[in-house]
């Protein structure tokens, strides 16, 4: 069935960036429509009887089978001609409706876009009745986005690279423990950029967000890293 | 007149929170509606042909009197009860209207907030006719805000103190040419704090976005201090 006009709010839609990290690249999770070739980012509609940020978190775990997510906002998006009611037929179509030239998602519509960053091995992306498949895309190697998708994930790659030392701590982007040579290769993806090992490591320890703990035995135990995890109290202060 | 539906987007809108600088001061300008004692940031609706940032620009240029005004989107708001039919109503009536029940404008609104920071002595605030008044208020002394406009100005505090050092650089805070002493009087008002006059000069120094002019010669030649302004070319990249 088509979504009614009545349960959601009309003209504002949202629309998420869900990021996560292999260990090696950056990648966001991307739908697929069904039978209709249009490729783009996890979004949705806002009831009337839910807050704007709870409908997203919804929207998000929904389609990545997590319990718990952090969502931030980052830019809302409200140029006169972003919408594109031709797509939004396409997908009905797809779905097998047919959707009339008054529907109200064919109208125009402002977006408010969050991003979240999870932690890229627990997810199990689940397709919802609408999609034919969500996949994990890498920021350099994205399918051709509908709307003006692919503008939204670059304004979250720009939130992400000024949030980072901020709001990226907490995150779920690295497991729980780490060595400083994986936290320097988040930065390093996330800026597209080689860092200085030894500067970045005095500039991470200077912050004094970091709790160290044992070092990591691999075998070759003459160098063994550290291990360290974000100090949550001292992170959240900053 | 009441707006009418079909010339604006429903149940999205905008608010602005427009800064100024006294020299001593951060004050932001509050609109008082006519015969309803309600006091509210200055907003508006969006038209269906024109860019959510240009619907925004417009309000704050007409109420200011400013021909060019930089705004800086910085956070959406979407709670499930932030709207306030009975305001209003309220306000409607002040104008010599009864508002229908089910006037869009009653109903559910997400709105985007957009903050400016303007000449101060530039500026003269000119009411529209739904206004009784448009005036400068201090952030230390509001006067009770309608619907959840205080949360609105709080969430620009502290988006201005985080864009502090770099979207800050090329606004009208300060007149073209300016002391340090002003620079972190500047500062100090909108961080609410005292800064230690040797180690601000050194770290404004070191960002490189400085450009030194002639000393400022106030008859006390000894003392005369150097005037700075901003090397807008260099504060850009920030």
């Amino acid at each position: 069935m088509l979504p009614s006009e009545n349960k959601y709010l009309t003209n504002v839609s949202f629309d998420t960036v869900i990021f996560g990290f292999t260990g090696e690249e950056l990648k966001i999770l991307i739908l697929e429509y069904q039978n209709s070739g249009l490729f783009a980012l996890p979004g949705g509609y806002i009831r009337r009887d839910e807050n704007l940020l709870d409908a997203a978190k919804k929207g998000v775990m929904k389609r990545t089978g997590l319990k718990k997510i952090q969502l931030e906002q980052f830019h809302t998006f409200g140029k006169l001609n972003r919408s594109d009611p031709e797509s939004s037929k396409t997908i009905a179509k797809g779905l097998g409706y047919e959707m009339p030239n008054d529907h109200w998602v064919l109208d125009r519509f402002v977006t408010i876009g969050y991003y979240a960053l999870i932690d890229y091995n627990q997810v199990r992306p689940t397709p919802n009745k609408f999609s034919d498949s969500i996949n994990w895309y890498s920021i350099n190697n994205l399918p051709p986005l509908m709307m003006d998708h692919e503008e939204i994930v670059q304004k979250a790659l720009e939130a992400i690279r000024n949030d980072l030392g901020t709001k990226l701590f907490g995150t779920n982007l690295l497991p729980e423990k780490f060595t400083m040579k994986e936290l320097r290769k988040v930065y390093e993806t996330i800026l597209n950029k080689k860092l200085r090992r030894t500067t970045f490591q005095r500039k991470m320890l200077s912050m004094d967000i970091l709790t160290r703990h044992e070092k990591l035995y691999t075998g070759a135990a003459n160098k063994a890293p550290y291990l360290y995890s974000f100090n949550k109290k001292k992170a959240n202060k900053t």
